[in-house]
């Protein structure tokens, strides 16, 4: 690449970079504080206490209750397995049986069929209509005597819908059954609070707010009973085990802390930039068309379909012009199938093989979109010509 | 503490500092090269090829054959879970049984006891000599038609007793039988040979050895069947599931290459100042022992019993003079129990709950060594004349 060429980087959904003030509180937890928390001297003292400080600002910036409740984990992944075969293993006497969507992140849905071919469990996956969503009546139908997990993504990674997740914990609480969700997009990007909304479980990834990757959280409701899936040593309560990651830790909760701090006014800038940059798209590039909701959706996300084209041609154009975005999701890529998430709200494979998600930042600029508007059209128009699909 | 008071640090075995060198080599890619490195488009490539030169480093720090042998993972105790849960759900057909000793790290251990409790999994725990060693023969005597896997610690992370891995690797292969090792105390430490020693699977984790905590590997040979123990997305040869935490990865190949580039000269000069300590304690106080083996030994482990006292107390004295040391491992602190290693070997309770394990390091001088056989003989002297069993 040259060397001034333009770079843009919307490609937020896959990972974000570490901000400067989230390094910056990290880097003494490397060289200097850098003792094991679980060391009964000055060195692990002081890991201890950057621990517990991250800790206490997960617990605020979700509101939990307690800063036990705050289980840190290596990523949003582990935390999502954690749920599903915790939850299996410890309330294997209650029932067997897990609801789930069809449109949750494969940490989720491989675990499910891990469970259900390995572990005798029964899963329930809900549809979810063209935008995307799940009801609370959906949830509420599929609960059984044996259910003992209602798993629900708070945001989709590929399309940015939000689910109703309020009303979906309240429906599971009414039946006695607890509430899992996968909030690995929404932390940082809306507000999130695990007391109002009535969630149980939620799982959390640093490196999608600003903070660094291999670390995330599983918020565990005070009285859940979550056995470990990594046995060894007492780390979190016995829940967890493995030398406590404190410099990972320590920056999960600066980044949380500052996430929370400028949403307002974040999530409105970048919606903004977001909106300008579906309209510039749908008025530049005809047969196109935007995939998930117009008005429950994470402000930083646009995922869009050009049909009679494959998006990896779009990717590789875009990416010679400087600018970084996704097909589906970066978990997926090297896969040839089409997306679950976009066959599960109606589109075709041919449909779901033209889509883009294009997800914004911080660092997203006015002229950042600008340069998408001018580079895109051309990219689009150059590989429709090349498609045996298109008539001009 | 005081600002201008000496501090020591001899808890290398608990965990490290990261190197400066280290830390640089991380830093880009906290904040340039921050991409997916599962992502299609430049960024990713940036963050990939950082992560595959790391891979490659590993490979050759422990002459394995082929870079995708090298599976990252979360750290040693995530590699030591995968390892043991993932064999005994693979190798099913073929057996329950596992053999491994009396004295592995509780990553091991229990992880043992969860498959003997839930998967059906029978254990044979090996007995230990007085120096904490096993051999190959007790190993061949315990190999069933149902073994499935046979699990030895390299270096023990207590009293740094060298098990004799290549020979029991040749006993495995023999039989055909699979062989880890938990490396975790011995890379960077010890010359460690994947082929010349019959390894068929090693865990290792970072922060053993100058790298950042939450990163380690799990080496899997060339046709051992490894399930993942985090399901979700394809990282890692499909593994592994989880973002990779590039930055983690990055560092642990440049503090491992590191590491085994030092070793000849580092390993020799702690291991004299390890001796001048040992020599040094044993000549000043009356009444302690040396535990494990003088020869099969870590350079940079001293693990030493004082009778009459509780090693807590003498942890809390030292750290008031600014030395930090442990009882044990730091993975058990917090747990009254006596070490599980000690009573192996054949201590005591009484004998074991006074035991101190000094771990030295490249930061460790000639003065840090002086100022500790300074500072140990007056605080256990101190604490003897308070203990209701001694008697001067």
């Amino acid at each position: 690449m040259e060397a001034n060429k333009r770079r843009v980087y919307l490609d937020h959904a896959a990972t974000t970079y570490v901000k400067p003030q989230v390094l910056e509180a990290m880097t003494p937890y490397f060289t200097e504080y850098f003792g094991n928390a679980s060391s009964n001297h000055t060195y692990g003292h002081e890991a201890h206490a950057g621990m517990e400080k991250a800790r206490e600002q997960v617990r605020k910036a979700i509101n939990a209750q307690l800063p036990q409740e705050i289980c840190f984990t290596g990523g949003g992944s582990e935390s999502d397995n954690m749920v599903l075969k915790g939850i299996a293993e410890a309330y294997a006497k209650k029932g067997n049986h897990i609801i789930t969507t069809a449109i949750e992140h494969h940490a989720i849905l491989h675990s499910c069929e891990w469970l259900e071919k390995n572990r005798g469990c029964e899963v329930t996956y809900l549809p979810v209509d063209a935008e995307g969503r799940v009801t609370p009546e959906q949830v509420e139908a599929a609960i059984k005597p044996n259910t003992i997990l209602v798993s629900v993504m708070f945001a989709n990674n590929e399309i940015g819908t939000l689910e109703p997740i309020r009303e979906i914990g309240e429906v599971c609480h009414k039946h006695g059954v607890l509430f899992h969700t996968d909030a690995v997009q929404a932390v940082g990007a809306v507000p999130v609070d695990v007391q109002a909304m009535n969630i149980d479980l939620l799982s959390m990834s640093a490196h999608k707010f600003y903070g660094p990757k291999g670390v995330g959280v599983l918020y565990i409701k005070k009285g859940v009973r979550m056995p470990s899936l990594i046995h060894g040593g007492a780390q979190e309560r016995g829940r967890r085990a493995g030398t406590d990651n404190v410099p990972g830790m320590v920056g999960l909760g600066a980044a949380i802390e500052l996430a929370v701090k400028n949403m307002p006014e974040s999530a409105k800038r970048i919606a903004a930039l977001r909106d300008k940059l579906m309209k510039g798209i749908l008025e530049r590039v005809p047969e196109c068309r935007v995939n998930g909701s117009l008005t429950d959706r994470l402000p930083n996300n646009l995922n869009i379909c050009f049909r009679y084209i494959e998006s990896e041609s779009i990717l590789l154009g875009l990416d010679l012009e400087g600018i970084a975005c996704s097909s589906g999701s970066a978990c997926n890529s090297g896969s040839l199938d089409p997306s679950h998430v976009l066959l599960a709200i109606g589109l075709t494979h041919e449909q779901a093989n033209g889509a883009l998600r294009l997800t914004l930042g911080d660092g997203t600029t006015e002229e950042d979109i600008d340069y998408v508007l001018e580079k895109l059209p051309p990219v689009i128009e150059r590989l429709r010509r090349m498609s045996p699909l298109y008539v001009a």
